[in-house]
């Protein structure tokens, strides 16, 4: 192909046709078009865009770029996909979530990176659970019980893997046309019927202000749709870690407390907000009853249940849904990070407390890396708790003292205490506030 | 280094540091950083440029990439530098022509490619002629007769070399920092005190209109000054072909007639002007006494008689400043292409004439490539000049009669003939105007 007439016209600002955005695709996979090339492309693109029509094609052949998953006719599935936060274990719990609602729910995961942990690894700590299922296993879980998880193969939209990889190291990821190919290409590939996307916003996340956030939103939810899909996205926050645990047994664990009707609010809302979500596109209900629906089911256990069915159907022990404690293995070994002063929580700094787990062994810095799935972190502290000097912010449960002290100064980073003025709130109260920040349909 | 924090920097209109370009191009230069990197970068900058800080380390980067030829303290060696046309044969005549002037010129020159000739394959026209010069030889040259003309070797500025191969690739080509630091980076490495600038502008050069080239002289004058160098620059016409030949050893024929005071008009203008500005430059007079010395010079016989000592001086035969025809190998058969109707030449493409005698054999698509010295077209008319049907508007001078047959519908559908209006000149009458179309100092 006249590959410098491509870069040319996107340079111009010009608009490629279908046809030789596919070729493009094609012969950059194959590796007949050169890296760089493709690299001044990417740049021209992260300056000039692409419009709804060449976006649509560049996702489409990434996705069919590899192979692309079909569930036969009869089931209707719905897919969800997290821009990715510290302490989001949302995914454990949404798919027997949404499964207990009634939808079918075939999940696929890629592993962790970075500074957030991949629900594959999550899962890897209940002991026996098979996170790597076969096709048609995969298919016959879903068809008998209604949901499975697992990872996936570098198959799924190989292409998209290789441009990844080189807008990685040519400064062209922060580029919201090329975002949205690159999550919704694999959904695509994943052969799921409509798509719920959590897109995080804050400190901790990669949109950092709620205008970008919702740009992003907004924009996932136009490209899902114009590719004949029914999508939904909701904003929420990740100004500090969700929950309390970050880490993997102890993420499960938190999860397994949501899925019985405890648990920390903020996980709580937000695995219902995105199962009302996915229920109401799956369903055609509304968003509130699909909230209220998932709401219930997990009050009445029936959640819990389904949770216990998939982690049975995948060789896992099933009693991690009745005494999790007993079933996973959480590092004993605990340290405390305190506060030095009295006042209140300012903020928590979700990409500290991701990197300071990661440095415990929970997280890897390059694929293949093993991790220690027993160590965690647990946020004693919301932000805007008011604290007193020693009070205890974070608990830390780690399994080598080198590594406890290689943490430290991340976990150490992460807490702002600042001084109380009249109008904090006492010791012990939080401030009322909804964590999921925005809905776009 | 850090290459990502260093192309996220230009991609956001940042500026660089003097001591992180250098070493870009250190490491670009030693494949440290890969091309795919560059490329990302280059895109960059065509959108956001360089400062005249950046552009300033970027091209002493470039340029001290290999050797810098150094001369010895007592020369003030003027260099002139032609952003490349078809039947440009300025050179040829100019180094004589300036050194009889009095100045000393130490010319390297690059291999010709594409639709324009190099002044070396034009010299190897001459039978004995050495077209590369040992730097010792050059400089002993330079310093008796105060003139010399060599093939440069690839040691200059080789990362210069480097970058303009990843440009040609990747669409960078034409961003106006990027084509100055090429161009100012090689007449660094060359050694010499004052540049003047050749800037072509028309339908046959790079830059085609006015503006665009206006705002390229000004752009090189200004580096070269910040760079510590006396510059000038001239914008010169390409709307067609200069003079009549367009070939090797025609070039030069046409060549030794202008130095002999005779030849095209606007050949005789154009180098008169570059010499004037050479002089002007090399001692410190004005522009237009510069062009009245330059002048004289063609008029008295010291240019022709300067040409005949430099050919002489580097193994060649003299006798080409006497009987041209006698001593150059031109091929006898010819061609032509004739008017279809009567009118008036309205357009000869350059870039079409110079596709055609590339076809003829007279250029190469590739370096390496062996070229027919002995072929080229004679320009019968210039636009402007009013024609009956079936006029002779070019004279071909073939070898292969395969060739020939290439080379026709360029030849062809370079010249556009309109039907005479009112206003038009009379047959034989041309209209009076200047090709030296503007002075930037």
């Amino acid at each position: 192909m006249d590959m410098l007439g491509f870069i040319e016209r996107k340079r111009d600002g010009g608009v490629h046709q279908a046809e030789e955005i596919r070729r493009f695709v094609t012969a950059f996979a194959s590796g007949e078009v050169p890296d760089y090339q493709a690299a001044a492309w990417l740049m021209a693109v992260y300056y000039n865009g692409l419009t709804d029509e060449e976006l649509r094609e560049f996702t489409l052949a990434l996705a069919r770029s590899g192979e692309v998953l079909s569930f036969g006719g009869d089931l209707f599935l719905v897919d969800k996909h997290s821009t990715g936060g510290v302490g989001d274990k949302i995914t454990l719990l949404l798919v027997p979530l949404a499964a207990a609602c009634g939808l079918s729910v075939a999940k696929l995961s890629g592993p962790g990176l970075g500074f957030t942990g991949g629900t594959v690894d999550k899962l890897e700590a209940i002991p026996g659970f098979r996170t790597h299922l076969p096709s048609e296993e995969f298919l016959r879980q879903v068809k008998e019980i209604g949901c499975a998880i697992s990872g996936h193969s570098a198959d799924l939209a190989p292409a998209e893997g290789k441009f990844y990889s080189l807008r990685d190291v040519t400064a062209t990821v922060p580029s919201l046309p090329l975002i949205c190919s690159s999550i919704v290409s694999k959904k695509i590939a994943g052969g799921a019927d409509a798509f719920v996307f959590d897109v995080k916003c804050g400190s901790g996340a990669f949109m950092e202000d709620y205008g970008s956030a919702e740009s992003l939103a907004e924009a996932l939810v136009s490209l899902s749709k114009n590719l004949g899909k029914k999508a939904m996205a909701l904003i929420t926050d990740m100004d500090q870690p969700l929950g309390e645990w970050v880490g993997n047994a102890v993420e499960v664990l938190e999860a397994v407390r949501v899925l019985g009707g405890g648990g920390p609010a903020d996980v709580r809302e937000v695995a219902v907000s995105l199962a009302g979500a996915m229920v109401s596109l799956g369903k055609g209900i509304s968003f509130e009853e699909g909230c209220a629906m998932a709401s219930e089911k997990l009050d009445d256990g029936s959640a819990l249940e389904k949770m216990k069915v998939l982690v049975e159907a995948q060789g896992g022990d099933g009693r991690v849904c009745g005494d999790p404690e007993a079933v996973l293995s959480i590092a004993p070994e605990k340290a405390f990070v305190r506060a030095k002063g009295s006042g209140v929580v300012a903020r928590i700094d979700a990409r500290a407390v991701g990197e300071g787990v990661k440095r415990l062994g929970g997280g890897r810095m390059s694929l293949g890396e093993p991790i220690d799935l027993s160590v965690g972190a647990r946020m004693l502290v919301k932000t805007g708790t008011a604290v007193s000097a020693e009070d205890a912010l974070l608990e830390i449960r780690y399994g080598s003292k080198d590594k406890l002290k290689e943490s430290l100064p991340f976990f150490e980073k992460a807490f702002s205490v600042e001084e109380t003025t009249l109008n904090s709130p006492r010791q012990g109260e939080e401030k009322k506030r909804s964590f999921v920040l925005g809905t776009i349909r």
